[in-house]
């Protein structure tokens, strides 16, 4: 595999940003270029203006090669009116940021390739000038994150500028290696922006200006060569230098001592840290898009590697790692407010989230949000709420802690011990003290393709009961819950549920104060995808249930039977194409609580929805009957802020039919005159001719995909969540193809790849190539 | 009170900042005054240069008065020459941001008593041009945060200095009303920027520039007078206007309107909804400082009215709402990575906060971080990590469910069911399902002010055992721990300790797994400060009784008797004046929970450090021995980043004396020689004399004081959780003084109050008085 990498031991490379146009960027450029080759004078200096506009311009690589011969100068892209790249651009071929950065990591490569060498490589204009494509430089060389050397604007007004774009550059996660200053006596920036770029750790070189220009072209050739000359030896630019190339071997080494370091150090998240040693341990250099940026010590090819996050980082990826957006809105809400006590108070954020939030899930039942930190507290939220609700209105006779949920087997609902006290005893937590699983839970038939059809499979144990594999023609199919519900499957669903119901609560004497379950896939159980109709049944059985008296005159909002607890915190926000799997259910929760993508995959915050009558059975004439749960940052601006942007951006890309080539792709070929709208709605990013030849590999049991989420479970005896099948195939996308690695986690003999909702196609496209080389 | 308020309905102020030096900021502003005179002819127009440098900018106030007559202008400070500010006020005297802002309030003030009108307050130079202080202008307005009118660049590169210039803006928290700019054949800025900002919401308006000069100051005279009254006039110059205002109409209605929405949406922490309203819920507009700018419908006074944080929101504040430097950090990190997941991979940050969290708690038994997100996951994960290891050492026969911890009454640690299991029953979790107290909790002997006296008092019951109260000369004594061990107070507290113990484990056949504590002060409990020698003793008894069996050849970092576990959540990082509180009780735990001032007060995060020997129990041949506990955002980089900012400036601010003058304070008086240099550490940033003051207060039972908190238990019958007997001393604070209120939070009987650790002395004086006022 040849990688793409902007990181090499053999390359310092250096990327020039001005604050702002005609500062003296190439200028500068040339004195560091015949600085570097003083200092290294058998080694190779490479000067690169990728973007090039007009005679102007041009002359930026020409000035170069001419007082710094030496210097071997590149211009990828030249556009001959002497304007903005991107007024330049309209009137010749449209240029793709991809298509730039591409060039520039091929020539990085190449120099790389010819022994030690410096590069510089020169921006055109000011941090945000626009590109060819019309968006902003400091956005188009991100993915390079190239240590940067930023020329200050010496001008009246440069103090402000200099320190703007560095602010620009710095929220977008550029490291400044240096400021480069020209001086001027009368505004003296330099000595304020001095002092200003030290107190961050920020050194920077302060020059003497350029002399005015001799009378002929001649004579100021000969006044600038001087000039350079002077510069280049003098004991600043040599210190200047030395540092520069220092940052270079200082930032590889500390890449390389990482995952030692993090290994005496860190205690790692459901890991046995017997099995990891610092060989093992990823090194995350920075992310962007869709792509880890991870250090490989041992790799001839490169230092940084571009590895497609493909566990979406767990789960919580959805607009892109180093999204500016989300990084600006993260930032307004910390000036804005910091952090603000949310107990009786109420801040934008807070509220415009909750609104949005309660608008978009367009559940009548939900009127209320309760916000926590993450997945797991809030689900602790929403199981405190339904039990108290119960327990109000049924007034059982019985301990506190004795009552159960029901729910569904494989669940998993987070690792605080109220949320796994509502799980399965399982490998999670059978080891964990204080825990006790609280409930029962039920096994339900199970959606997947085999060999290319897709079926609904009872459990081993149901066949009896439920018949064996019913067959369908589409996923969709599959979803038409409306259709099914007068199946023969449906009546026998409903009869299980009942009277299994039955036995528990009046034979076994069971008390039950919930209904709680992860909407169609069951996710850290090992992706397991339920029959929408058994869900759906489950819910309004136990909603109509006489085992459950109803409260006279309730309005049709009230919840009646058990609380509904839907977990989307996995599921939900269009991990699994629509913005709630509760529309694929078609069936409303009374509470439901969201998560990971809320955040668009930045800071964790979790919002546990709830009807009116949940709410309602909280109300009382002392503090003690409120619900008494709260942690400090409840509610935090940050993370709030950070999710109305989120959720205004996922919207909006359904809205302008962003995965509308997706949504054709799934609907083809099937028989869906006849299914209803909403069942419609059942696609995956993962395109139907791939999914169905996964299918047919004689290494995989069974796959599945919806919405952004695949997953292989691959044929093996030693089922379960310590079965190592998996890790073959884990092991070979990690090898990676197209100039990236993969990087996928596993459960068990289940390998599944989440994309996010931004990826693009083509590495999709590309990712299924290297699964199906793997699988044939 | 005259409250210091930047928003009236009256005044419609904006501020005009420009995006570099020279783009026609007075120029727009003499447009957009006329145009505001022209719209609303019965109103005031003011115009506001709050700093002018030299007979260049001295014009601009000037240029405003000859060519919009009718607008209303003025300078508050005026340099002679014309450089920057910072350079201008070298050569005359220092004038500080918080005086420039005091005397813009006051005229925002003054203009708003003179009925509806129109305000501009226009900048100097950019956005980050320097004020005569040396700091920022954005940073020196961002307390007023006036909605901004931003001047875009239109010369060549303008592009990038608007764009960089607007997110300097954004990420300090300010709205933009609009973007003005003049039009460019050649650089066609204003259309590229056009859309960009209209991607973004917000409006801009494009204007034809000035004509040339004239050949003589009076025909250029003409020719500006032309101009003006053209562009004045013009239909979309007045679309603007309208717009403009209606902005802050919407902004004031939106205010208005947010209580009733919260209470319509928001399901809040802790709070039984019947006790609220609309009327009771606090709208924070925004947040700088230590202060909210919080709305107030019905004051004739302002409507957005300073508020001192009097809880340090919940307790997480440290660095301040609205730091910049915070603000950076979190961007810098969401641009450079968003989240990746950290199941076996590192990044930066996470590895830089673990290292310097170790580094700082200076304990030599803290090897490893575990990250979680809140104190309340956090302190489940130490409690797993404890159980486990007492288990694996000694291998009890008892249900894993039957194991306790050893706490103190009165103990808080969080709102997950297994922090609070770890916590005695209270009002707190009595109606909780689920919840189990698990445990034994000792109840200890109190430090407390009393009439001019610190003394430790024993609970009533064990009076008999332990005496009556005992005096100390000073607080530095009751930290004296060496001193007192040899003490008849500290024999009795072991002997207690030990006798209890006994009883429970071979008389009633409990088991305890682990010994969990708040050092020095238990916060939710109702800041009870605990006689720190009870807790020395506590952890050293149980360290080497008897009772457990000491693992032979261990290492002296091994833990011994059971893991002890510091719950630092809120007694941590500098909140009781020390890095750590087990400095203050000379213990090392073996285990340690960290966050709130973690993150300064911006996002959540939390640190659960352990010991080598902690982390040993948990190794093994299978997965399901590791530490199966896990978040899907562990070790966030936006968090982990503002931690390591956090840490590095509250260790700066120590070592830079910040508070040096606060332990001078705190030392002087007493009979220090005789202690050791640990125990005078023992200091407060609320001043020595104030506190003895309270003490004698006849409202006052007893007062304490320690780093940024002070806690004052009233006089009342009704004590516990329920009482209301502090809601009327809060009500009072509310009123406020000298400009500013104080929210404050109470716990029953005691009220508290809780700076930041940058909290400017004035304000806590000030505070101090009003305190006083209110209790004498």
């Amino acid at each position: 595999m040849a990688s793409k990498t902007s990181l090499r031991r053999t390359l310092r490379a250096y990327q020039i940003y001005g604050a702002n146009t005609n500062v003296g960027k190439t200028i500068m450029s040339t004195i560091i270029c015949k600085a570097f080759k003083r200092q290294f004078p058998s080694q190779n200096v490479w000067y690169l203006k990728p973007i090039s506009t007009g005679p102007l311009d041009e002359a930026d690589y020409r000035h170069i090669a001419r007082f710094s011969p030496e210097t071997k100068t590149k211009c990828l892209f030249q556009f001959d009116e002497a304007v903005s790249p991107h007024i330049a651009a309209r009137s010749s071929k449209y240029l793709s940021d991809s298509e730039v950065r591409d060039e520039v990591l091929a020539h990085l490569m190449a120099c790389s390739e010819a022994g030690e060498g410096t590069l510089l490589l020169e921006t055109a204009g000011g941090v945000h000038s626009p590109t060819p494509s019309g968006s902003s430089q400091a956005d188009l060389y991100r993915p390079l994150r190239l240590p940067i050397c930023l020329v200050a604007d010496h001008h009246l007004g440069g103090i402000s500028a200099s320190i703007s774009a560095f602010e620009s550059l710095h929220i977008r996660g550029y490291d400044l290696d240096t400021v480069l200053q020209f001086e001027d006596g009368k505004y003296q920036n330099h000595t304020y922006l001095q002092e200003y770029f030290e107190q961050k750790g920020i050194s920077s070189l302060s020059l003497p200006p350029p002399p005015p220009r001799g009378p002929t072209e001649e004579e100021d050739q000969e006044i600038m060569s001087d000039y350079y000359e002077k510069m280049s030896k003098l004991d600043k630019v040599e210190e200047a230098i030395f540092s520069l190339s220092e940052k270079h071997t200082k930032r590889l080494e500390n890449l390389e001592s990482m995952s030692t370091r993090a290994n005496d150090t860190i205690w790692y998240p459901f890991t046995q840290h017997r099995d990891i040693s610092p060989q093992s341990i990823v090194t995350i250099d920075s992310a962007s898009g869709d792509f880890f940026q991870t250090y490989t010590p041992t790799s001839k090819a490169g230092t940084l590697i571009p590895t497609f996050d493909g566990s979406a980082s767990w789960w919580t990826q959805g607009l892109g790692h180093g999204n500016p957006e989300l990084s600006l809105a993260a930032a307004y809400a910390a000036g804005r407010y910091g952090h603000v006590m949310f107990a009786g108070a109420i801040h934008e954020p807070a509220l415009q989230l909750a609104e949005s939030l309660l608008h978009y899930l367009n559940n009548p039942r939900l009127q209320k949000v309760f916000y926590s930190d993450n997945g797991s507290t809030g689900m602790e939220v929403a199981v405190k709420m339904a039990l108290t609700a119960s327990f109000e209105r049924y007034k059982w006779d019985v301990p506190k802690e004795e009552v159960g949920v029901i729910g569904l087997k494989g669940s998993y609902h987070g690792d605080t011990i109220g949320a796994m006290d509502a799980s399965e005893p399982s490998t999670f937590n059978e080891r964990v003290h204080w825990y006790k699983g609280r409930g029962y839970w039920f096994d339900f038939p199970q959606v997947k393709m085999v060999r290319g059809k897709w079926i609904v499979e009872p459990p081993e144990g149901m066949k009896a009961e439920f018949g064996e594999v019913t067959e369908f023609a589409s996923l969709a199919e599959i979803f038409d819950i409306q259709a099914r519900l007068g199946s023969s499957a449906g009546r026998k669903y409903s009869k299980h549920i009942e009277e299994t119901l039955n036995g528990l609560i009046n034979k076994e004497g069971k008390t039950f104060g919930a209904l709680v379950m992860e909407p169609v896939i069951l996710g850290a159980g090992g992706m397991l995808f339920a029959d929408p109709l058994f869900q759906h049944l489950l819910a309004s059985t136990i909603r109509t249930s006489p085992l459950f008296p109803s409260p006279p005159h309730a309005s049709p909002e009230t919840w009646t039977g058990l609380p509904v607890i839907h977990d989307e915190v996995f599921t939900g926000l269009y991990r699994l194409g629509t913005f709630t799997p509760s529309t694929l259910l078609q069936s409303h929760p009374d509470i439901s609580v969201h998560a990971k993508l809320l955040t668009g995959g930045l800071v964790p915050l979790c919002c546990t929805a709830a009807s009116q009558s949940i709410f309602d059975a909280f109300l009382g004439n002392e503090k003690r009957d409120a619900l008494l749960h709260g942690h400090s940052y409840t509610a935090h601006p940050v993370g709030c802020q950070v999710a109305v942007k989120s959720i205004a951006k996922m919207v909006g890309m359904e809205n302008e039919g962003a995965w509308d080539h997706a949504k054709e792709d799934w609907k083809s070929g099937s028989r869906l005159a006849s299914v209803s709208d909403q069942a419609v709605q059942a696609w995956s990013v993962w395109s139907k001719g791939f999914v169905g030849k996964v299918s047919f590999s004689r290494e995989v049991e069974s796959v599945i995909a919806l919405g952004s989420v695949l997953a292989i479970k691959l044929q093996d005896e030693n089922s379960g969540y310590s079965s190592t099948a998996a890790t073959g195939l884990q092991k070979k996308l990690l090898e990676g193809s197209d100039g990236f690695k993969i990087h996928v986690r596993v459960l068990g003999h289940v390998l599944y790849v989440m994309a996010s909702q931004t990826s693009r196609t083509e590495a999709l496209r590309s990712i299924e190539k290297t699964l199906l080389d793997a699988l044939y």
